[in-house]
């Protein structure tokens, strides 16, 4: 948690932080400052400081809102300075940077990077920074960051801002079961008192009213996918598509506080009035294993050891797994979890592309979301539940919901 | 336009260009992709070729949407080369690239990056590709953006979508206009029918609403900002905040087609019932500065030249202005106007941060935006148009609006 970002510098040789770019929709930013209506800043944090946060002077209420002391980028009177660059863009933002880092302290050393931003544009002022104050070492980690290993686990107070969210979330779930459970039938497709067709594109609308009321944006949509579209993992499913009874229908919901915050991240597979063989089937050994897998959480263990089992657990109920073929489309095809947070996806990571060497620590809170996918019989079914590693080492769904496959028309 | 980007490419001597990222809320990616749901891909693009999009197995159906060529990155095994590689991130994921590289045929040669990403991240791996491949140079534009140069001309298509989703806008505008007007006074200060304060959160639930309705993304939130608080241009207005007949209220929205496409912005001020004195001779110098500036727009015309010239109309009313006082937070503080496309803020600059070498083209769309701020007497006033340069060199405002100051109460 934030509190062990001291210790985690030294542990790193950090002499200092940066993170660029908004605080909105940025983690690395909104981690320090909240979310406030804050464009194109910069935050720098020394080893052992306090963080100092350079904006516009037109955003200075904002800034103040975030009780970091700030400065006025403003007042370093950047078109004076791009006059003295002629008007070369990459070297007036390198000398602006320079007298900002200057005065926060930080003029050598290794100092790392964060923050959401124009991928190019920041290797072009790095690179120019550099030229300019040779003796810092700017460091980029790939995939391996620091923010991220300490963001691996929450405090008290986050864990209540993921537990309301995700809260809010299982509320327009609930909202939607019943919305569907109202609908009725006509050979085999499910339309609305007018016997129009209830789409997938007239649900998700009904999903972003709901979500609006609640003040939560939803950034990345929502996957409600019917049939073969949800055998496909991350298709969110055609606006125009029809739901047939008895077929599964994915509907992975993942909402984040407004201006880009905490993620809600939760996932049921439902089927409209009954549920086709296969479907059953599926679901039976789905949540099994999450039931298994749920079960079977320990603080202090190798997170890869979850994505082990789960996969025997698919293999010994005849399922292809990633285990085998990595490359597989059929069958348990992706990660079983993931940290929650201010990312949607961040540490603990359990899946393929971790090293195997996160431990699922106490005050994690991660996703279960075992799943299995035959896009050739149309079929994809997949349940998940944002979970807490309690600090008395207990396992915790932030936010229950029933399991249930089948809604039943009323 | 799109279309100027071989020759763009040419210009700036880029044998190749990339974008990372994400293809939602990621605007150099979305620009060649659409909004879809593919998640870090990696977009190149060699002069003269076609755009290659690599993305993830389980998002091969949304990245086929794109129409664009597209292959598929697990297939390259991840898992395996970082075992290679002993678990180092930062190597295999420069191995990775290296290979994603080879394929679309870019192994050496100027090479352009774009995309919205971890600034950290990025740099980390381009340094360590970078090792891998030295016959590539990559470069990383600050501000100085071939792909913003290329979207400073919008084709029609592009135009269109701008003008519906500007248009949504403004209903929805007219809908909290509506609404307001059927709200009451008590000492001042508006309520509902049960004599409960209407206040800015209330408001802006309801402009969520409206705006999910209709489908619109609304990740930065809406200024809409009473009194001394909209006498700061960012300040978007406390939740709590009370609304006081007479007082300005700066309303400044700005959605976004869902997923992150291109943008809408659009500003009125407006007092409930009545208009202070003060905010009544703000509004008329306001109203002024914006329509004599439309009524002087022309196509290939210095867009700094606008900026002067509004600069000009406000001091001879007695205005401080940023052009005697880059730093002045009284008066006139920003720039009149900015590039509108797939970013909120894009190219031409017309403001202080410009090099002043933009040009005004047909096929512009730019927002139009002189307004004052006086902080201590607590008054704000700005009026807000995007404005289409067309064809034919006429200005056309893409969603006309009523720029009325008073919404009376019923």
């Amino acid at each position: 948690m934030k509190s062990d970002l001291p210790a985690l510098m030294e542990e790193r040789n950090y002499d200092a932080l940066l993170v660029f770019g908004d605080a909105l929709h940025n983690p690395a930013m909104v981690y320090f400052t909240g979310v406030v209506h804050v464009m194109n800043g910069l935050l720098a944090l020394r080893r052992g400081g306090e963080p100092l946060l350079f904006c516009h002077a037109m955003e200075r209420e904002e800034a103040a809102a975030t009780g970091l002391a700030a400065r006025n980028i403003t007042e370093y009177n950047y078109p004076a300075i791009l006059k003295d660059c002629g008007g070369d863009h990459t070297l007036a933002e390198a000398r602006l940077h320079q007298r900002m880092l200057t005065d926060a302290g930080i003029t050598s050393g290794r100092v790392v990077v964060y923050g959401l931003r124009d991928a190019g544009a920041n290797f072009g002022l790095l690179s120019a920074l550099n030229e300019l104050m040779p003796g810092i070492e700017f460091v980029g980690e790939v995939k391996d960051s620091m923010l991220h290993e300490a963001r691996a686990t929450k405090d008290p107070q986050e864990v209540e801002r993921l537990r309301a969210i995700l809260k809010q979330t299982s509320e327009v779930v609930g909202q939607t079961a019943d919305f569907l459970s109202r609908q009725k039938a006509k050979d085999g497709v499910l339309v609305d008192a007018d016997g129009q067709p209830v789409t997938v594109g007239v649900v998700k609308s009904k999903i972003n009213l709901w979500l609006a009321e609640r003040g939560l944006d939803n950034p990345h949509g929502t996957i409600f996918a019917p049939g073969a579209e949800g055998a496909v993992p991350h298709n969110t499913g055609r606006a125009d598509s029809l739901l047939r009874l008895g077929e599964p229908i994915v509907f992975d919901i993942f909402p984040v506080e407004a201006g880009g915050g905490f993620w809600a991240d939760f996932t049921r597979t439902w089927c409209l009035g009954h549920a086709s063989e296969g479907a059953q089937a599926l679901y039976d050994d789905v949540r099994y294993a999450y039931e298994t897998i749920i079960g079977e959480l320990q603080p202090d263990t190798p997170c890869a050891g979850y994505q082990m089992r789960v996969c025997e657990i698919f293999k010994e109920r005849g399922h292809p797994t990633v285990a085998e073929n990595p490359a597989t489309t059929e069958g348990y095809v992706h990660s079983l979890a993931h940290g929650l947070g201010l990312d949607i996806h961040e540490r603990p990571t359990f899946g393929r592309d971790s090293t195997g060497k996160d431990i699922l620590r106490r005050g994690a809170v991660v996703t279960i979301e075992p799943g299995l996918y035959y896009p050739d019989r149309g079929l994809g079914m997949r349940i998940e539940d944002a979970v807490y590693i309690r600090p008395d080492g207990k396992s915790e769904v932030l936010a229950p919901y029933p399991l249930d496959l089948v809604i039943p028309l009323k």
